[in-house]
């Protein structure tokens, strides 16, 4: 049976939150792994003694240290070993677990991978990618996100070739669509990095690794134009929060225009209420929690890693992406592509 | 009196809507300015001729020649002497106008505004920004947004004086609030040119140049965070056409979400017809035209460019925003503030 580890310690909401999310991982999935919960026994302990986990596949690892958010993430490996972080991708090195989700500290989580896990053979950096809203069939996942600054072509051929791969087997999309995201469609445009990778691109498509479509702009991302959107995580990581903060400034446009519309009696009441419920629900793509969270590309091991707000949903499906990577051995068919140099 | 010239040839709704747009200016306005219309004379003068135009101070200059969106940039000036984009920037040139204005190709009058104007003496490179939406008083300006690829950090620097200058005695901002846009708040976060740039614009700040703020990531721009957004054009470019395009991606999720409702019964149809009403109204934030277009800054002299799409409200906006320019002295406060270094 799989096991799986779980930051008890990590987000905004946790322990109680990754508490829940875990029971109501094994619950739904009928027990179908096994589940280390890490974190402080004096915190976690008296939150799990309020549930009813008789016959769950459910065991608990104390860990006396925790990583918080404020931690620099090149030296909390270090400084805290006794941390549910350490402790957890330790049980992953050991072979006692397949698995680590947190939803913590995402710089100090990716630096532990790194440092405990190593990364696959031919990886150069390994990589963090995101989703982006879509409305058709399928993904947009965009990487780098803010892993890695000043990347070169190389790297982003990487990225792509990971992505697609996760893609391809993670997320059974058949034939991923790679865009090369740039100011223009045409190939000499761009950075002197993006003009070197294009060419790169090329060749990986033409070596059957890739399905590149050539390079994409900003307009086209929520257009779906591309399945895997590739960038340097300045990019990357610039876009993905300015995506995320679009549901809440147009909360507040809507709740203006509202307000409006009510007091010139253009909506009555009824309407309003309905109007706010259509509003709300238009945002399901911006949802980002259906996935829970994602896997650090390229580390030689399994190390989910999840939002800090994440809910107890979020961390339910990224025990599910956890299952998932190990399932469809995603690090392996990484693994034998990037040795085909 | 002031005069502008106008490339009656530039966008995609050329001639007609900049004709609209140039006598909508004047009449408005009160013939505060003079117009030099420039054109091919048999698609402008059938026009122009269906219009009274009596007792406005509008003049028409025939070009032969035009430059389209399929020209080259770096050869357009070149290759097409003749054209309404090279004969209004000679005109400015030969101090017969004192601004131009275009809707036409950018990269085209990017270079020959570079190429017949030249630079403020000082300016490394000339930029363009944009506008983005913004719910407080004041501006949301980015500045690179596709000009400039590869940019060192003392081009950043430049971007931000110069944009501030606008911000200050262009568009009467009393403080412009300057950030650099980057993947966290810290001072050693980012790329290597953003760590650099980081301690340069806290000099230019010491000096009294700008007010800089510090770092600001993407969830930062919506909210207002900074006046002036800094970053590469690669990246101000992607945001840019990535966040033009939300009207749309959310028009398409609006249409779905009310045809549920009204199928569901949850909206009838005058209350249908009010949300649609709101929903359009609130984009108004994303509504650029009012600025009607951007003034090349670091060029010597005024070229303003608009989108391809302009409509004739857009035009008219860009006339003004030229005139603007002239009068507050833009680009002597420009070569001031650069030329002390």
């Amino acid at each position: 049976m799989l096991t799986i580890a779980v930051d008890a310690m990590g987000g905004d909401h946790a322990p109680a939150c990754v508490i829940d999310g875990a029971l109501e991982a094994l619950r739904e999935s009928g027990n179908r792994f096994e589940i280390i919960l890490i974190g402080q026994s004096e915190k976690v302990e008296p939150l799990l003694g309020k549930h009813d986990t008789a016959g769950l596949n459910l065991k608990f690892m104390h860990a006396p240290e925790t990583v918080t958010m404020d931690d620099v993430p090149a030296t909390a490996v270090k400084t805290k070993q006794n941390s549910s972080l350490v402790k957890g991708l330790q049980l992953c090195k050991a072979k006692e677990a397949e698995a680590f989700v947190s939803a913590g500290n995402t710089g100090a989580q990716m630096a532990a991978s790194l440092f405990i896990l190593g990364r696959i053979p031919g990886v150069l950096r390994p990589t963090i990618y995101a989703y982006l809203p879509r409305l058709q069939e399928g993904l947009t996942n965009m990487v780098d996100v803010g892993a890695n600054m000043d990347c070169k072509p190389e790297h982003l051929v990487q990225f792509a070739e990971m992505l697609s791969i996760y893609q391809r087997y993670g997320a059974g999309i058949e034939n991923p669509q790679v865009g090369l995201l740039n100011i223009g469609e045409e190939e000499g445009k761009g950075s002197d990095t993006l003009k070197q990778t294009h060419p790169l691109l090329k060749a990986a498509h033409a070596a059957g690794k890739i399905n590149f479509i050539g390079n994409i702009e900003g307009h086209d991302i929520l257009k779906g134009k591309a399945t895997v959107v590739v960038c340097d995580g300045l990019v990357g990581n610039t876009i993905l929060k300015f995506g995320e903060s679009i549901p809440e400034f147009l909360g507040v446009l809507f709740k203006q225009a509202l307000e409006k519309n009510v007091a010139s009696g253009s909506l009555d009441q009824n309407a309003a209420a309905a109007a706010t419920a259509m509003f709300k629900g238009m945002f399901e793509p911006f949802d980002v929690e259906k996935f829970g969270g994602v896997p650090f590309l390229g580390v030689d091991g399994i190390s989910i890693v999840g939002h800090g707000r994440s809910s107890s949903r979020a961390i339910k499906n990224m025990i599910y992406m956890a299952e998932h990577m190990v399932e469809r051995k995603v690090n392996e068919h990484i693994a034998e592509v990037l040795a085909d140099k």
